[in-house]
């Protein structure tokens, strides 16, 4: 009996085991450097809580004057640095406009500083110099050392709560800093209102609101300490106050548990034996101090720092494996940190009760699903949802649910542009959430009412004061006089049209189809047949002058110029096509942009993007032109996709601090490599159809959820071998080049034969 | 049948109708002229809404300087004035120190302006002239006209909802202004955040947070409209924000439903028939929108503004009815309006579903008890709370209930000192809720855990930090050099302390006893035997020089001076008579405070008093001194006691809008007023004794909550009758100059037979 019992339980341990180590493989600090816009630190899968070093908070204005350094620090960190600000517990990552990095704590030693200190001075503050050499970094978990006063510091996490190790050397005066006023993207009326209140000597919780990015954030937390501190105390920055009153009864610098103000600054003080670890939970909430303290209750029991390591690099390696390749050791680390990447956002945002803060502020239960936050949607819809659609259903099924709760939740009545604790930030073009949810639905993913979710579209798509949509639907363009993003908006806005036109299909809602079908030719209102270029046109219906294809700024585009944007017709390849001179023209057009030469002028001008970024013409750094690689195969030449795909898999992704060619944009750019390197890319999310490139892998196979595998099989794979000779869809040749997405979830065998020479 | 249930229902509405109709006697308006720090708007018994007229908000700065004007608007409304410039939802009710004036709702014609305008120019804003002849203030019910644009403006209340109607003349530009902005003593930093959403054409909602008197002060609201509006819009007066990024996409000025800020004044457009009424629902909660709108939809159906006045007033002729007098006129004018002030604070602060935000910024439940905020602690333990155990006993319960909530979410440890929208503003010296809690569990009326509450007195007693608390335990006086209020602190410690010791006592608690009873003795320490007067000491033990009796700063005295504070040992008059000298010199030096003549260098220095508040020295218009004319019972000369108390009541209390000698104190003087005109006083809450005054009412009959009634019958009765001959309590001659509690409880009769002069 005992026996069989062990067998049993030996049996299950031999199961669980076969699982593959693949953390092994995700190295965070790629994209640190230059400009990935990536974080090192330690976060589980879709975490709320993203523990991570900031090497700077430097300030949105510097001399009262905007500062463009500002945007170095989206995720607080740059490999470049030589200091050590601090740990804060919120990290967006990839992005390329800088918020968050709430509750920055510190371990310090010796006389107390409770300055910040400065990069070329960070003896004259909190701050510490350190190496790399003495750092290491792994998905869920981070370790740097503290110069010079050698103090170790480790974090972990799990979901809600951020778990810190300080190993510090003996001391009378070790100190730990929370500094309540620090943040990423800075400025003089960032924080609104700070709370703390210290329960007991173990213990404080409290809150923070700021304002930036999100116009109203707040973020409850709780803060327990693994032993008690002897004293602690506070610096207010706030300056004159008039309002204290009868609060100066208090001495509140020192010992005093209920603190409040815009700027706040805290210190505990602690005697430390040799080597002495001293431990801290960090839990957070978007609705009461009580729910931070029941998510650390609930997620960390006890403090065993290496049991919680241990826990979020198994749940770090459950989600790693549901795609295993055979591949070389970088593509395998490129590979593996790419899905690491692209499993952070968006992120949790219930709590473990199932409450969270709506866009209305108010305090809801999410019921049956988990509400998430941080969509980056016109980066994420392209390939990041399609990639949960296969890979995440479920979880992408619930991100539609926290669309539709946004919308629901908003006085404008629209769903997210950029959904943001509680708040749209309203970054950037178009109406992707259409996207994503037709898209959804259209794949079978999202189990909400579909007839909600498409009148959500249209009310979205209908709202005529936001961005042009007024004139939009009235002229079939946005005037480039009341739009700096005009011709952004109305090829962004057809594609998402069409979106919704197919949903509408699917729903046998024919009049939506017919506007909306009709609305997703909107594009050739901008396209000039004169130059064959996407154009800004004016209210009189004449394009502008001083057209020059070449540069971003004041020609009606974002992050891209006409020279990238003009192929922005995702949903309708054929027709784009036909009005640029056919296929042969069409695919001379797309070798000029990957073979052209971009003048200095033009970087001067694109936000977040370098020399690193680009091939040719070609920006791979942002994200319009993504799928424009892939339209080789509309034409009679694909063999030319399969080589410029795998030239953008090596030359845009290296398993090096900055090896990312732009900011990984909350994941996008990394979806963008995984689909690659599987060898296949939904060119058109809305459509069920994947258009075929060239595999990076040997071998994959993607466990799906529904219990199939898909798998990848790569025949005479070689980095020479790009272009690919025959595929078979389960043995069958496959006459085309695009499989279905239910050929993915049918559970299927691709099977590429690659060679050195294009299949003609 | 049908006329068996017709008398049925005439024999109910007789029995309703024995009410009698005291509203009628009630003159809000009383205090709102000098000293009274009145506000003559709509509340109604303990209401969480006072929607009353501000006729300025002046800002406690004027030209970078503190503007001593501020003080004059404690609650809004000065009687001096001449305009009106908005009517909002909370005020605090005669305190000497101002804040609140949530939420200013104005109505204008023609064009719009969004700035208050000026008292000598109201034109150029929305502020408007008035005057007094076109004004009604009932309780529960204002009413005035706004010149020169005709508008009528009324407002009633239920307990969490303000209602408006106003009448308008016939316009196509008719407006309501909200001014989020506005507050009474406003300063620069004032206003923290504020966030509105509108819901619809005829509803929005939100939250303003404050600092000030409070430091984190929220408050949500929902405003429901009768009729639509035509359009919306909003200034934002933050001045320059670069947190704004991508909300530049709106046109946030106009019909933008989401908006948030520090500073921002919103208009609402309105077509207008002549005389047509507009009418807006405006609902409060302390922890959410969603709870204010329940609180709306549960006490107003529909939108007859008669009815909820009718409502209203019903609800202040119950609590009026509790006390039935026979009297002249203006005394039941003074009388029934002093109850009206005795039932305005504390205030409901738990929405209609059970929910309230606590001390710690967390939202609760009160189970099984409704909790109060506004809680003038250091003025109300003298006769409010005293009053409150015999009329409202159910509520002052409560009110103990809402003190142990504050003191089990304080940081501190500590019961509230001046309790204040879910934060502690500390106002004035010593830790009154113990008299309170004392007094309360000593007569009976609380029914939670008395050895808890005791518990809790005993803590916020030894809270070393406190206010000099660990100085007065080391050295038995707080140290001149520690404190500029030493003094008061002492005297008051001393007092609060005899409350813990009589409470302990009853709990059997006998170490306790013996602590705090030796505690209550300290008051000796402060005394000056060369002197006779109570004097700062030192901390080496010799009291401060520079000595004078009459000053109050710089002497260690809060409102009040040497001579009104060196009788402040309510708890031990005998041997306070003692060390000053026994019963006839101490009634002598009565005498002189009571005829003395103060210098006016007294007023330059105290805070919240004129001549008119005085009788010689005597200062009834602040509180410290409210129970010494009652001094004269402890000596042989107790017709002193009676003619003085009669003087004061006369000329301290008038039926006029300037008929307060002092700050009504959220109704201690009031109290005082009820009490001394029904003929006794509670010198000492915490003991169970009443002493003898001199009635000023023929006959008063109270009804108990125990179903009993109290009556006082006064035999007798003229201006000239002052003294007291003969007392009968139920038919048998009293034998003292006392009552005791229970002797009301039982339900007893009280007979004074009055005569011109003393009975010796």
């Amino acid at each position: 009996m005992k026996y069989a019992l062990s067998l049993v339980l030996l049996l299950h341990f031999s199961f669980s085991n076969a699982q593959e180590n693949l953390v092994k493989y995700v190295k965070p600090i790629i994209g640190t450097e230059k400009m990935g816009h990536t974080y090192p630190g330690a976060t589980v899968p879709f975490g709320a809580v993203q523990l991570s070093p900031e090497t700077d908070t430097i300030s949105y204005e510097l001399n009262g004057k905007y500062n463009g350094e500002v945007y170095k620090y989206c995720a607080g960190y740059k490999y470049e640095d030589k200091t050590i600000v601090g740990f804060s517990h919120t990290h967006l990552n990839g992005t390329g406009h800088s918020d968050l990095g709430d509750f920055l704590v510190m371990p310090t030693q010796g006389k107390l500083q409770l300055n910040p200190g400065t990069a070329s001075n960070p003896k004259g503050g909190y701050r510490y110099a350190f190496s790399h050499s003495n750092e290491i970094a792994e998905a869920g978990y981070y370790k740097v050392k503290l110069d010079d006063d050698n103090i170790i510091a480790e974090m972990t996490a799990t979901t809600r709560v951020g778990m810190h190790q300080y190993t510090f050397p003996k001391s009378d005066e070790s100190h730990i800093i929370l500094d309540l006023m620090a943040g990423i993207y800075n400025y003089d009326e960032k924080n609104v209102w700070t709370y703390v209140r210290v329960v007991n000597d173990t213990l404080i919780t409290g809150y923070r609101q700021t304002n930036g990015w999100a116009r109203a954030r707040t973020v409850y937390f709780a803060m327990s300490f693994s032993k008690p501190f002897v004293n602690y105390g506070q610096e207010n920055y706030d300056g004159k106050q008039p309002y204290r009153g009868f609060w100066r009864k208090f001495d509140q610098t020192k010992n005093f548990p209920e603190i409040a103000g815009k700027k706040i600054r805290m210190y505990f003080d602690f005697k430390t034996a040799e080597a002495e670890k001293i431990k801290i939970q960090f839990a957070l909430s978007s609705v009461s101090q009580g729910n931070a303290l029941e998510n650390m209750q609930a997620e960390i029991k006890g403090w065993d720092f290496e049991k919680v390591k241990t826990e979020a690099q198994k749940s770090w390696n459950k989600e790693l494996n549901k795609i295993k390749i055979d591949a070389p050791e970088d593509v395998k680390v490129n590979f593996y940190t790419a899905m690491y990447h692209t499993f952070i956002n968006p992120t949790v945002y219930t709590d473990v009760n199932g409450q969270y803060k709506g866009l209305d502020q108010e305090s809801y239960v999410a019921k049956g699903f988990v509400n998430y936050s941080t969509f980056s949607l016109w980066d994420t819809y392209r390939a990041l949802h399609p990639f949960f659609n296969i890979i995440q259903p479920k979880r992408n099924n619930d991100m539609v649910k926290s669309m539709m709760a946004h919308y629901n939740q908003s006085a404008l009545h629209m769903l997210p542009i950029w959904s943001h604790y509680s708040n749209d930030n309203w970054c950037m073009s178009g109406y992707h959430s259409v996207s994503v949810i037709a898209d959804a639905i259209l794949k079978g993913v999202y189990d909400g009412d579909p007839n909600e979710a498409l009148n959500a579209c249209v009310t979205t798509a209908k709202h005529r004061d936001y961005e042009g949509i007024g004139s939009y639907m009235d002229l079939g363009f946005i005037p480039a006089e009341k739009s700096g993003i005009s011709v952004s908006n109305t090829l962004e806005y057809a594609y998402d049209d069409w979106c919704i036109a197919q949903l509408a299909k699917k729903l046998n809602k024919q009049d939506i189809y017919d506007e909306f079908i009709k609305r997703s030719d909107n594009w050739k209102n901008n396209y000039n047949s004169a130059t064959g270029f996407m154009q800004p046109k004016l209210a009189n219906g004449n394009f502008k002058d001083k057209f020059d294809s070449m540069s971003t700024e004041g020609q009606g585009f974002i992050e891209g110029n006409s020279w990238n944007y003009s192929f922005f017709v995702p949903h309708n390849p054929t027709e784009l096509i036909a009005k640029m001179g056919g296929k042969k023209a069409f695919a001379s057009r797309l070798d000029t942009l990957f073979t052209m030469h971009l003048p200095d002028s033009f970087f001067a001008h694109t936000e977040d993007i370098t020399r690193e970024g680009i091939i040719g013409g070609y920006v791979h750094g942002n994200e319009p032109a993504h799928h424009v690689a892939y339209f080789y195969n509309w034409t009679d030449q694909p063999w030319k996709t399969q080589a410029q795909v795998r030239k953008i898999l090596k030359m845009q992704y290296k398993p090096t601090p900055d090896g990312l060619g732009g900011n990984d944009d909350c994941g996008q750019m990394s979806a963008w490599y995984i689909f690659s390197s599987l060898g296949f890319y939904p060119v058109a999310p809305g459509s069920n159809e994947y258009a075929i490139g060239s595999p990076l892998v040997n071998n994959a196979v993607l466990t799906l959820e529904n219990g199939k595998t898909f798998t990848v099989e790569v025949i005479n794979q070689k980095d020479a071998n790009v272009y690919v000779q025959k595929i078979l869809l389960n043995g069958k040749t496959l006459p085309t080049f695009f499989i279905n997405h239910s050929d993915i979830t049918a559970g299927s065998k691709l099977t590429f034969y690659m060679g050195s020479k294009p299949k003609k």
